[in-house]
């Protein structure tokens, strides 16, 4: 019994049975004592950011944590981006980022660095295992904070001596269940608060995110809104809405500042449950950063530490909302079949109309998906994960993760190419563990974000370096092969039919398949 | 003028003129100054890691910096296992990180991060630009940080504000030649020591490293190796070593500690130039961290800062060796042609015999390479960098800074598929910039070096965990296909012949091509 095996049979007790993986000569007890346990799944990423993203994708649908598997400061350093759009998303997660062993520190060898410096900012909770006799106390503390209500990061680096010394007890530690890790209970003061607001009848938006854009609380929330006259609304970007026909629709905060600012130009009063005032996702000169009018009253009702089922159904109770308000759900409805030249437009609406039931979307597209969503609130249920923290190459590792979660459903990635690009090994493990998961590549062969960007920025038509730094025509990524050559099946689409026919195809098989998408 | 404007001028005043990057909306008035100056040379890569580790192949093929552009802390943190090469390489850089306007920070908007915690680590020198009054200064800093002997990764976070203000002066600042960059003078107590410890006759290594192994440097060393006795030996990894028929052959000390023990086992003393002492890679139970003997007198006559070749002179001066005393300098010789079976010393072989004049070796090989060095001392003249921090995926970008700083040169780029995978989106910006760079995959289809290691542990067989965490044959890379997804052209060869004609057609012709080279 090492360190290592305590730890793993430290997870295995506590739930975790999936373990994203690159492993590297530091983590080798470690593998080896995976190796002694079949029940771990252990799912190899050809690159850490893959690793990450896919722990988040995993856990946002399981609402419970994966293990990821890094390698020393380097191995951290590559996953980094989307354990922040894990931190970001409130996903739970625990990191094993590998370490020399103690006495080897002070060797400054090759691959030494201050692992915790990187970790801080992209964790909720990090902590060495500084010896063996640590590793099952360490482990239920990781495995506890990052089950800690909405759910955090936890990051523990695990030194090599940990991990092949023998622990002074081998038993086993089970995380505490419930407190500290249980979420807060509403505060009933706020409670009354958000309710008297309420009552006013101003113009109220209640912004809501995190477990509150689940289907059971969005149909509350629509009552709430019904009975006091409020507008419903998520925040921008969100971990997990669900939602098509039978659920309620809810709209989501604009990403342009512009459209922001005027979509809550006469809004009095802002209600939020587990959600922050919106701001702008960057700054611009002469712009505001926050999008609310500075007259407008911002009321917390609850914030992503709270049980907000709860909250919103105290909130109901203390409004009075009577039992035959009826909450406003989508109603099915699929649009007509788009033809001719493949538009964001057509893309959209195409996908509207073949999502097969119970689909989880993983939507990294960015612009050229921006029309899926108002296309969507009559398709058949279906989650809908976003790009939470704004740092791009999550699409396809996150697929991957929604898709070991859930193996009986579709995975649909919506992927943008440029961002596509950040993560495209995600590929090999879609085809490595034969997940249920259709990417389609928007192929518009641009940062096509930045050349807006550019504009507003007020530089007239780009030049040789901007268009250098914005295009990626030149030369043009051929996803078929790029698939392909990670072993997914792929096609290109062109026009409308030719997307619908692959679609037609694509959906009842089982596996990975890549579709091109020429905008 | 805004203060990105008089940033790239003062990167232009000081001999920077190209600009490895992935922006941002952050960046964009940056993008828009780069667009207005089309001296620089704007190289995008389609993750920062590509950018980075292209940095490094520039500036080590250079002597002189290349600036990155990063996007916020998510792009850094993509770039950082590269920067931690860099940092290990002591190459000169100066990243450009964007980041939000100042008043900005404190709305948390999603991209928000800690952007310092994550530079330090890989990052000599690190500095936030508040104020475009500053951006002159700041950026002069950075460049003279960067360029501080012998070289040092310089990290500007340039907030949004500071990039579109216009600055109260708008002078370029130039870096101040010489000191505090200047190398340092050798100490002539060391020297003396250093030639006092070489005249005692015992069995003595010199190690060396950084601008000692290039190629004249090595030929004055190897003048008091002969004089003295002596044994030169270069590290383990180095940035770039001078090397080929007509150039000092230089072992270098052993990867593996079982070798490395062995090898110094009977040393008595050891004269460090631009090294230090040698240690394990990686700490494994019940072997030492150090790899000399205790018994082993370490006298170090010169650090990575000191000007080394002027260290050198000193001390063949003060040991008198003799005008006489010749360098042993290698013999051209080729191999005879291998056949059959593509093993990795047919490679090495087959390499040896049709390497150009000239070339630069990109080795990121990892176990299927480790026959190239000692079957090319004889091979044409070329310079030699090596993977310096053991972070994966440098090799490809590498190869594309090096073919950027020196684009009548051949570059060959020898990688293993695994670490390939890790920033494989390179090939696209070879491609892209029509770079000449042959790259040869040594696709052996599994991460090797930790089969290794996992035998080593003492783990038996690998089971179905390990195998799925260490093996990549499931599904099988096809990198011809991969290549050509990216506008490369590619081929591959299975036996010695198939390799030898394909580099046959690839070394004359100009361009990007990749050999699969199975194994």
């Amino acid at each position: 019994m090492t360190g290592a095996d305590l730890l793993c049979d430290t997870l295995l007790a506590n739930g975790i049975d999936v373990c994203f993986a690159n492993p590297g000569t530091s983590e080798m007890h470690f593998v080896a004592a995976l190796d002694r346990r079949p029940r771990m799944r252990c799912v190899l990423g050809l690159f850490e950011g893959v690793v990450t993203g896919a722990a988040d994708g995993y856990a946002r649908m399981r609402d419970a944590p994966a293990a990821t598997l890094l390698h020393l400061g380097p191995g951290l350093a590559n996953g980094l981006a989307n354990l922040h759009n894990a931190r970001r998303a409130r996903t739970p997660m625990v990191n094993i980022v590998g370490e020399h062993a103690s006495y080897h520190l002070a060797c400054d060898a090759p691959l030494t660095t201050d692992i915790e410096s990187l970790a801080r900012p992209m964790s909720h909770w990090v902590r060495r295992i500084v010896s063996a006799d640590h590793v099952g106390r360490d482990t239920a503390d990781a495995v506890a904070a990052a089950r800690a209500a909405p759910g955090q990061v936890a990051t523990l680096i695990l030194q090599a001596d940990a991990a092949w010394n023998a622990p002074a007890a081998a038993a086993v530690v089970k995380a505490a269940p419930g407190a500290p890790g249980a979420p807060a209970k509403p505060d009933p003061d706020r409670v009354r608060a958000a309710a008297t607001a309420l009552r006013c009848r101003r113009r109220t938006v209640i912004l809501v995110s995190g477990k509150a854009v689940r289907a059971d609380a969005l149909k509350a929330l629509s009552r709430i809104a019904v009975a006091s006259g409020a507008t419903l609304l998520a925040q921008q970007s969100n971990a997990r809405i669900e939602r098509g026909a039978g659920r309620v629709a809810i709209d989501r905060a604009p990403y342009k500042v512009e459209q922001a600012l005027q979509s809550f130009a006469e809004v009095e009063q802002m209600i939020l449950i587990g959600a922050t005032a919106p701001v702008a996702f960057f700054a611009y000169p002469g712009k505001p950063s926050a999008m609310l009018p500075p007259s407008c009253q911002v009321i917390s009702l609850a914030d992503a530490t709270t049980d907000l089922g709860l909250a919103i159904d105290m909130l109901a109770d203390e409004l009075g909302v009577a039992a035959d308000v009826a909450p406003v759900l989508s109603q099915a409805a699929r649009p007509d079949r788009p033809s001719g030249r493949l538009t964001p437009k057509a893309l959209a609406l195409t996908l509207a109309r073949q999502m097969p039931d119970n689909a989880i979307v993983c939507d990294e597209s960015v612009t050229s998906g921006r029309g899926f969503y108002g296309a969507t609130h009559g398709a058949p249920p279906h989650d809908f994960l976003q790009l939470t923290g704004g740092a791009i190459g999550i699409g396809l590792p996150l697929a991957a993760g929604a898709a070991i979660a859930c193996p009986e459903r579709k995975v649909i990635a919506l992927q943008a190419d440029g961002s596509g690009m950040y993560t495209v090994q995600a590929l090999w493990t879609h085809a490595r563990e034969r997940l249920d998961i259709v990417t389609i590549v928007c192929a518009n062969r641009r940062y096509e974000i930045l050349r807006g960007e550019l504009a507003n920025v007020g530089a007239g038509a780009p030049g040789r370096n901007a268009s250098r730094m914005l295009d990626l025509d030149d030369p043009t990524l051929d996803w078929v092969r790029m698939a392909n050559a990670m072993g997914v099946e792929a096609a290109r689409a062109e026009t409308a039919e030719e997307l619908g026919d692959l679609l037609t195809s694509a959906m009842p098989r089982r596996g990975p398949f890549v579709i091109e998408a020429v905008l």
